[in-house]
């Protein structure tokens, strides 16, 4: 089955983070979890990366904020789709500097980048991508989607009753 | 097998998205092309992005450029993943607006942005995403990337040749 | 009588909104509020936008966040004039995102975009729109229009009297 | 019958401005050009801005790049709806400051901004607000936007055959 | 003697405009203030910029936010220097509009911009331009630079102070 | 008699420079030409700055691109207004950092800031710095609005005539 | 024994140069503090920079911000590595003032530049300065990255404890 | 002797990096060149940093463009002094993605970052680094800037000349 690894750059970075573990937990596909800095354990880097695909890993959801280089340095080892999460950190230039440093990869080793901290996106992309080829998780998505149709349906709904009341 | 839908918004991108093409059928993986407008062809938006994952696709690249609609309208509409070009377009401000419109989607309808103009990297993303579920062409990827290697290196001993010859 | 639409991708944008309403109602003219999101209910986005010229408007608001669809998609569908609120929403990048999704939009489909969150001035543009045709409303615009000259007025008198005070 | 006044703030704005007044003639809308600016001819602009409406205008489009204070200004002084155009000239820094200075307006006097030299949309949307009110107009409009669909369609068509020739 | 016109576009201006009144009161220069909106009253900013160098003005200081059409506007009637004050104000971009359409006006019609909310430094500015010709204004800002000196150097001092005792 | 000081960085900002010295030969105002670098020649910055005043100068006008300190540096020292012109040489950013660099002095140290490239500006608010307390230059630059008024009217007979017989 | 300059251009500038002073103070290298204001004690600036290499120091941090003259007036004059700290103050744009005024540096005097409010990291840097040329030093560099390395591991280790008991 | 390594993402960089390999050799000091890529080539990104320092470098200069992460990742694990060039390449947005990613490092690992295609600045900063603990090369930078100097004193005398022979 169909695994997904979410690494950040910092322990900092997991209340954004956290978002892609818990729709990817909804949507019953297993998450591994960990910290790994580009610039502090260069190391680890170094092993996740090269291994990932060889650890049973589908997909790779790497967030990480200001000069962020975990996404790309990942991907410049693994042959795995990542999936970059720009964090808006405290360090971080209203965002720029994440959205940048994620997003303008040379050509050879693309980032699948997402909106500034849009880490549930990172994780239904992830599960798009495990339901490319998963008719299983691809219904689950389908499914997924309809109930955000509801809920502005719903929402709607309760709005104009507010309204009319008015 | 893995087939791939490349879409843009206007004939006018193709010299841009041409490269994701060139990659993909490099990576012996079937494409589609075609012209979608979200501004132009709305219907053809819709019945596309409806039925893409009906029609054999396991993934989609959507270019466009200025105020890019079409790759958040057919991931709005698709549960398939969908990777977003954006195209520095002659009516683009030096591709801000390209970015931000392809990028910065809700949460529930991710977009994989690469960077701009970055067709290639679109191209090698869908291979990956393919690849996360198919042996032989993860074995592509590894060999792609091994390659990139190798021109770097050669690069490099040319350089220091005409160097040392100076 | 003329009758204008006002839509937006999301409950959370109404407080922005609410002022293109309440100004509108002020003009004594009539207005239908709705939710229609681009990315989660396309077909209601079809629906709305397909029909409005049918269904007795003549003006359409449409207001979003972060990257902005939906006034731009609203106006691929709807011959009538589109006026886009850029919304500065909590997934939004200082605002320039939904500033640039709304106005950037490609030759063949404009939208009349505001300033960011000027949901206000969009009811008085709608207003504007109404009264080049009809001369009840135009009266009321230089009505309203003297009234601000007044409180500028009046302003300047009461800082005149405090200053001379101190 | 409506009547349209295209007004710029400088002669060198025309070759970006001249789209307006092609496509408006092309849904056989009456257009008046004149050069209009803020910041030479002040008297000028007032008499055109206080007068516009009585002088049988339905619509003004005004233009002007850098510190753009011609669409702004003539909105302050008429009730008429009023569509700025922000011109990349030469003496603007890539179009933001024309942008901001035009589309910032203050609560209470708006101006309908389209994009970046984008004047063929603001003639585009000067016929939607005169058709709004004007069955006739908003015809020629739906039979546009169906002509813009066709070119999309041709295209995509020609695309394919040159790919299958390939 | 000389005197110095502060005007600006709002009330909420104020705040931010005062630091100018109150540096200018410091250097025994007389100031008028007043409000003058060049989009809410244009007949007001009309009659003040036409007249300001006949009602005895010597330099004239103008503050506005958003779209801030008021510096240049007042700059196009007055043949004195006008002293431009990007203002911060809830309707500006961080302060970029405000910037951008007070600083780029066209060949011409200059408008001496200062900071953003750098109202101090316009009151300085225009003591500046009177002391240009006004000996005893000249030396008060010779002896106020040396006080900024002064206080520098006491910080300096007091920094060491507290430092040495850690 | 006044007298102006023209200063720039380096002779490569001498054309875009001119046009403030060609400005002011035209008003009459006498005007010395030359370079300092604030980088490359600290100490003629401190003895022009310094001495400025005292050397018979009434207005500095200072010119510089990138991480541009001339104008500002020129103020620290100088009691004279100075106006300073982001000029957006070939190591500039698109001119952001020339502007932000003059622009964003602190409190107490004010640069009079121009457009981009707006040395004829500089110049002319120069001259209107000199006429603020001149009868005779003030009259001059009356004359010279009077002027650009006169161009563009002109300037848009001369668009009717070729407009009309189109 | 290498020693360090800190200066900053006002006292406000302390809170965030305080870190570079700490880390220094770690690494047992002598650091002196000072206030030298660019624009408000130039003299003092000359001597400080003309002196800096003559009274034993090996390396200058500077730190400022807006119109950050600081660090680059500083390279102009002394021969040594000049690292310069960018600061958001109250009076900067986001800190983008800061950056480019500092970073853009023409071609002969560099500043070396670090993050927006990064004195940590200049105080690490001057150290790796002093290490390159002092063994002694350059050992500590290695254990205070080793030590880096340790809390990203023992952070990682945390984490993981923590989702295992959820 | 003091040795420096020049570094690069790609042979294209080469153009821009080539003034630092010329400005040290113009101060005599030993240059090694070559091309490492962050994202084609880690395993040699990580020889090299891992090195440096046992191979007799005192500094490293790493130039790279877009999402540049080479600067960044050789300063994650090397205790040398990196200077870091932002590359304006072809895949850049105008250069802020290379300056952003470079310039915003995390506290713990600094980037001693310099101006945009600011080589020449990164050689000079190198030998300035050197020279800090070599008082033959330090003398060589005090005569560098001396001939600075004299270089902008000879244009301004040239320019004199052909002023005064206008």
């Amino acid at each position: 089955m169909s695994k997904v690894a979410v690494v950040m750059g910092s322990t900092s970075d997991l209340p954004v983070m956290q978002e892609a573990i818990d729709i990817l937990k909804g949507f019953d596909i297993e998450v591994d979890v960990d910290i790994v800095s580009a610039h502090r354990t260069p190391e680890k880097l170094f092993d996740f990366s090269k291994n990932a695909h060889k650890n049973g890993y589908s997909v790779i959801i790497a967030g990480a904020g200001g000069a962020a280089h975990l996404p790309g340095m990942v991907a410049s080892m693994s042959p795995l789709p990542v999936i970059g999460v720009p964090v808006k950190s405290s360090n971080s230039i209203d965002g720029w500097d994440s959205i940048l440093s994620i997003l303008q990869m040379p050509g050879g080793v693309p980032v699948a980048t997402v909106a500034l901290n849009g880490a549930k996106n990172a994780g239904i992309l992830a599960a798009q991508i495990i339901g490319s080829s998963d008719k299983c998780v691809l219904d689950k998505i389908i499914f997924y989607k309809e109930g955000l149709k509801q809920k502005v349906i719903e929402g709607a709904e309760e709005m104009k009753k507010v309204n009319s009341g008015q």
